[in-house]
């Protein structure tokens, strides 16, 4: 079944998922035309893409550079190419909070919305579902985990009544208090089974992320927190579970590879072969292990569930406080068990507006980015 | 949702998938009025289901006996039953090749026909599903691991790439060639995840059962037999996995309880909540194992692949040599490993009719249960 050419749009599309997207946008060939790129610093990659995309639409942070001047493309603001009527389907590919707004955008243009970003819904899900439930945009999950759920809710009648979100338990699983102390970005960098970009790495590292993924599973599949769960899966092979009112379970399983998320999303309801995805082996697959997650030595998923029960702006401080700690950590300014340590300090300040508008949602995210710029310059022990 | 009251008929009702399917509609009280049971041996127990049931149809093997002639019903062969105006949907819960004729005539007669007897679309199923599309009756599976592959295909648009049956390995996994020459029928009858009929358990020890379901498995899902693959899992977990041509992998997960995919086949589309049901405990599964079957030690798998590629009369004549070789094995008059070499030496024999008539199809039954017992009767020297 060959389906007409759609127009795709990718903000973040120097980043890693936005690479992996236009690797599978190769493979379909036909299937997209890629309208519009955004991108944030990597000028050279941009330029590299655009000449072999050829975009309408560009959208690069700095002012534009004398580097794409050459190129026949109109430069727009994300949220300008994420709405723009020539667009069908956009992927937000972008990092953090960046691509609240243009999200924002996309939904309330009714488009198909590839939600790679977990942040904007994090930060802004009741608002963001509810736009959506206005406009008839379609949120198409793209993280792997909120994939495995989408693939395996497919064509059943009722919700769920259980998400079992896996996770890797990153690079410092079983892990001392006193080894956990002492760890590199360097080793935080290295994850056992994805390749990711730097915060997501990071916050699997910490498990904030799989924290940030029940608030998103939460929005995306209209689930109560109550009824979502983490458990540890090294292997990395079943991807999510869920449970039904029956107490049959479905998991999805594949080797982990963004592409193939990424490809769902971008051709759902349909699938596609694509001979460049590694494949599972079932002959040299022995095992697949669990265990419970360590909410002592990884407090930051803990913070998460908090936040999350509390909603209103109580996600968008964390989210703020964690991308701040983060990048302090990179910077090698704090520990890596500092990352918890200051993202609690911050919610212990925190003022919650239940319900929040998206102005509500901004002024909390610069509130506590500073207040964690704040915490961070005083004496640890006030944290 | 609640759906109006359908009428149901179990044919094996005395038997360990009837008497399940009998607690599963205990639990889904209202959904279902059973106005049909068949039993073949079990009086005592027959009796006492038509006194809680108050079926308006029954099939008993024997004569009427006097025992059920207080009860108000009306007395009627198996296939009678099964095409009877009143029935909606029917339970096959008979073991062996006894239920091939009442599975044709509900299928003739577009009922939901419940599928928990393998041998009959194993032995007719190209029959069986050329007359189930004329008639538009539903193959509803039962057996877990379809119900498995059914609840993975859920939603699909496309078909399935790959099936992957998972087996338990039965209670000998592991046994050295030495050690399974001297099992006796009580250990082989002790399955170590499923309780089942004896002819299955059987089965299941010599992985005769697990080569029957790949044909089921091909005629219920319209699968070619070489994308059908068996893996070893002990936990009985995961009941089967479905590969999509993109790569990604479904698999559907529960205690291993028979009610449930009986509940699944007569809920469909819909799951209900069912409090009996044991549930899956994710924090006590600690790991799920996988390994390949050891053909050498099983080799009645690898007799049922060449039966079900070679097609025809084949797979008939394996079933009824099965039937002969188990019955034997259970009175210790074989074996466990005789089980399969007596099946071999009637394969040896067999004489492959192609695309058979149902004629055929019973005449290979009867030459094939004969020379089984030819066989038997001979030195062992000759199989």
């Amino acid at each position: 079944m060959v389906n007409s050419t759609k127009n795709l749009a990718i903000l973040g599309s120097t980043g890693s998922i936005g690479r992996q997207t236009l690797q599978v946008v190769r493979n379909l060939a036909g299937r997209f035309r890629v309208v519009g790129l955004g991108a944030g610093h990597n000028l050279e990659l941009l330029s590299e893409q655009i000449a072999e995309f050829k975009p309408k639409y560009i959208y690069y942070q700095s002012d534009n550079p004398s580097k794409l001047a050459s190129f026949d493309c109109n430069f727009l603001p994300m949220e300008e190419i994420a709405g723009h009527p020539d667009v069908d389907i956009i992927v937000i590919a972008t990092s953090g909070k960046a691509g609240l707004s243009a999200t924002l955008a996309a939904v309330k243009a009714g488009k198909k919305v590839g939600i790679a970003n977990k942040e904007p819904l994090v930060m802004a899900g009741e608002i963001i579902t509810r736009e959506a439930k206005k406009s008839g945009a379609l949120l198409l999950p793209i993280d792997s985990e909120h994939s495995a759920i989408w693939q395996c809710l497919n064509g059943e009648s009722q919700p769920p009544k259980r998400i079992l979100l896996t996770a890797s338990g990153g690079p410092f699983r079983g892990f001392s208090a006193g080894q956990l102390d002492k760890v590199t970005p360097q080793q935080a960098l290295q994850h056992p089974s994805w390749q990711m970009g730097k915060k997501v790495t990071i916050d699997s590292a910490t498990l904030m992320n799989k924290g940030l993924e029940i608030m998103e599973a939460h929005w995306l599949f209209n689930v109560p927190l109550e009824q979502i769960d983490v458990i540890i899966h090294p292997q990395s092979i079943i991807h999510s579970m869920v449970e039904f009112i029956d107490g049959s379970f479905t998991a999805q399983m594949s080797f982990p590879d963004m592409r193939l998320p990424i490809q769902y999303a971008l051709t759902w309801p349909d699938r596609v072969p694509n001979p460049e995805l590694p494949k599972l082996d079932w002959t040299k697959i022995k095992q697949l292990t669990f265990e419970p997650p360590d909410l002592r030595l990884f407090p930051c998923l803990e913070l998460a569930v908090k936040a999350a029960k509390t909603g209103g702006t109580a996600p968008t401080a964390l989210c703020a406080a964690d991308e701040i700690a983060v990048d302090l950590f990179l910077k090698e300014a704090v520990k890596f068990t500092d990352i918890a340590r200051l993202a609690a300090g911050v919610m212990k300040e925190h003022q919650n507006i239940p319900h929040p508008a998206l102005d509500d949602i901004m002024n909390t995210d610069r509130w506590a980015s500073e207040k964690a710029l704040e915490l961070y310059r005083q004496d640890k022990k006030c944290w």
